[in-house]
């Protein structure tokens, strides 16, 4: 993170501008505003990536502001515009992820501070370890100057090349419900157990994999997973006793998605009941969907059709930054296609022409930005 | 295995019976006929067992032959009986099941006897740890005077008990496919993949696991088992490029079986294609089933029937030491009712009754018993 942040002051310099880095390790870089006592609009993303990733999710939101910036050749705007460039949104060392940005909207606290790698060493001593200050996370909570954040990423699925568009508006972050499902039956010898006398708990599963995919395939928007099964005792000559898998659920709208959750956990109850198994299931996770500004994303398509573009709205299925900072200030992202829709991966790639596209776009949106409806809708929030 | 031989050996001590044990590590107790230059009879099953058995898997078919040598009370018959204690029928050790009966057809050759376990002991180098000479493994192949083989053994499974059954009499010991199969497609973002745009490998994986439940449902005395699934990578939030499974298929009759695997792998391939998947399998086992004596059938019914027990024939799922000696000489098996169908776990039991049951079936079987007609059969395959 020390090399990303020396690296990105480099590309800074020639634009006369200075990185800080604050309490909770994430980077900020002003552009001031022409007049004194104007607003601020936040734009970034974040730096920090997985293992085995690829050049462009998060760190092409960051360096594509400075273009951005380049490109008013020092002109100053009503209103100053403040680079972030947040750390640990993945999560992947605290299996937390957005840390960087939670702190922006107070939300890093104590039990977060707390928590702590597979080495046991936690958030707060990491931070330390860094070189910040995690007693002055407290300063890092947004100001009442700033009225707005947008955020340009990558959008890491196949949606926008498929409709063969190079940009996208995101109207919102999709709910996510995470659980696991355990059928239960009976395990038993594969060569002497005559077929109407299996409790087979994977062919159960099995079965109820297929419901999952029909339910999600016959609702629009909605995406349902099955990412992970095991089954136990897990021999060729072994009916499974016991099957576990892991049920992964989206959408823009809380109620389809608790709705749908709920019919595949009576699929899979229906399911057993026939099969003489049982089913339980465990929720490990339910995070409401999260609305961008419907302003920002009016004024994010006027600035794509500028450029030339046919602006498309689109749910985002994976989280983002932007999705913590909209609970405080009017948040939206721009969604850059993805080649193949890969991400995570070292294949992961952008068009140049798309991220000429994106600049040009938020060069109309600078233009546009009606910093004073954004600025009174804050401040009505609060 | 030195502990139970020593404990077999205390048992026939009071029949005034010998136990040897040959350079394979068999058991061996011959019963002297009535007369001079008698035919054999073997009757026994196999001693060793897997880790958390249960108490009656094998070594009930030979501790049930000396409770019917001593219901004889010293009476000879024309023909010898020889009990025999088969060792490593399990192939625990070695992954090779049926060592000790393949040494009484010759089949325990150079390539098995070379064979090692996890620690790189061979079976040569265990059967020579054991006390026994594999060198003389030549001298345990089955003489000119041995008539038929009969096994009592656990069904292992639930059709006697359905049927309120103490015996059946097995038939054909079924023929068994063993195959690994790969459907591949592409790992990709579960939250950012909209349903149809998903090549999803364990989807697929799921509708065929159905498709071979069906298969197996709808076709009498087949049965088609997945009992293992791997999904790859493998997490709650990416969908699966990959999934392994196991197929486990079995039928008496083979041409059954083989028509079965077939239609499973052309589902497969039909799935795949429709999925915009790829699917391969590698077959691990093809084995042909194997027919039991007819003539020894019949007298195993009649005995049954005499018992006062309704006769039911079955095919067993399971291998067994008779389907190895069935190529050299009549074999036959009678099968006692396991209660729940339980086996290999600490829960498996057989019933008082039934067992008594058994030996009096064995005994009315050695009054019976067509030795001529046997010895027979048994030269002219020769």
């Amino acid at each position: 993170m020390h090399d990303v942040h020396r690296e990105i002051a480099s590309w800074l310099q020639p634009l006369g501008m200075m990185l800080q880095i604050d309490a909770a390790g994430n980077l900020h870089a002003l552009y001031p505003a022409a007049g004194p006592a104007a607003p601020r609009l936040l734009i970034g993303s974040h730096l920090d990536t997985v293992p085995n990733a690829g050049a462009f999710d998060g760190i092409l939101g960051v360096v594509l502001v400075i273009a951005l910036l380049k490109g008013l050749n020092g002109r100053r705007l009503p209103y100053a515009i403040e680079i972030v460039g947040f750390c640990d949104e993945e999560g992947v060392r605290f299996a937390t992820p957005f840390l960087g940005s939670r702190a922006l909207v107070g939300r890093l606290d104590d039990d977060l501070l707390d928590r702590q790698d597979w080495q046991g060493i936690s958030v707060r001593k990491a931070i330390q370890d860094f070189g910040s200050n995690p007693e002055r996370i407290g300063d890092v909570v947004l100001g009442d100057d700033v009225c707005a954040y947008l955020e340009f990423h990558i959008e890491q699925g196949p949606v926008l090349e498929s409709l063969a568009l190079p940009l996208g508006v995101v109207d919102a972050v999709a709910g996510q419900s995470r659980l696991e499902f355990i059928f239960k039956g009976r395990a038993n010898h594969a060569g002497t157990t005559p077929m109407n006398m299996r409790f087979d708990a994977l062919a159960g599963a099995a079965e109820w994999i297929t419901a999952v995919e029909r339910a999600a395939r016959s609702c629009r928007g909605l995406v349902a997973t099955v990412g992970t099964v095991q089954a136990k005792p897990g021999a060729v000559n072994v009916i499974a006793g016991e099957a576990r898998l892991s049920l992964d659920v989206r959408h823009p709208g809380d109620d389809i998605r608790t709705r749908a959750v709920e019919d595949l956990i009576r699929d899979a109850q229906a399911i057993a009941r026939i099969r003489g198994l049982t089913v339980g299931w465990n929720e490990h996770m339910n995070q409401r969907a999260v609305q961008m500004d419907p302003d920002l994303i009016t004024q994010i398509e006027e600035a794509i059709r500028k450029s030339g573009c046919k602006p498309h709205r689109m749910a985002s299925g994976a989280g983002h930054d932007a999705m913590i900072l909209a609970e405080k200030i009017p948040s939206g992202i721009v969604f850059l296609r993805t080649p193949g829709g890969i991400s995570h991966d070292p294949a992961e790639s952008v068009l140049v022409d798309d991220v000429a596209m994106a600049i040009e776009c938020g060069s109309h949106l600078l233009d546009q930005f009606p910093v004073s409806s954004a600025f009174q809708k804050r401040t009505r929030r609060a």
